[in-house]
């Protein structure tokens, strides 16, 4: 099992906080891709060789119950592997319990599959494999 | 104001939760540098170009309140800057309220400055300046 980078770290956030204006008022952060998912939107912000992943809440979904839960807050911290499918399989042969029993398209191209926080002491932490190498 | 990478994603936790062991268990991630602040001790571990910092609370201090408040999480991001000073000037004069008024010695010989949650949402963000070019 070998983590190549933090992919990202995202940060859950409602509609009414303009937060992509903040950062890139305050730290010259742009965004530089958005996806829609199921009731939020994703914006991915580049930050070196990671990004800042902004979860906005736009309808019933797993981020409005996160913000429902714990308000605006960082959501999970997403590592870059070779290959999803082995780091599964590795963590999973260790015991640790899985969200997604296998890796799944995420964004951008990528696969992702997320281990529970359980796994990590309270840490959501999610694998990412790239579409192709940089 | 520039932000040259996520320096890193810091982690609060309990001391009977073992995360370093289970980070390395099951990501082969590795510590690579421990500190003692007051009330807690801070390890960082390498991954790609940043850091994941896990903050173990191990007694009466930000750390312990931070889990007493919201329980084990992800706890604020840092960002690497070519220099604080000018970062906190910067987001000062856009009207960021701040944590630290002026830099100060962080870990590893680093000028470090926190910016309030309120800044951007809700997210606590901490500015890094490193103590050499890498």
């Amino acid at each position: 099992m070998e983590v190549l980078r933090i992919h990202h770290v995202a940060f859950a956030h409602s509609s009414d906080t303009p937060v992509p204006r903040l950062l890139q008022e305050g730290l010259g952060l742009e965004v530089g891709h958005t996806e829609h998912g199921e009731g939020f939107v994703e914006r991915m912000i580049p930050v070196g060789d990671s990004y800042v992943q902004l979860l906005e809440a736009t309808g019933q979904g797993v981020v409005q119950r996160f913000l429902e839960r714990w308000g605006p807050g960082l959501h999970h911290l997403a590592f870059e592997v070779p290959d999803v499918q082995a780091g599964v399989t590795s963590l999973a042969a260790a015991g640790a319990p899985l969200v997604d029993q296998a890796p799944r398209p995420g964004a951008m191209g990528t696969i992702v599959a997320f281990i529970h926080p359980s796994a990590f002491g309270g840490m959501l932490v999610e694998l990412v494999q790239a579409p192709q190498m940089r």
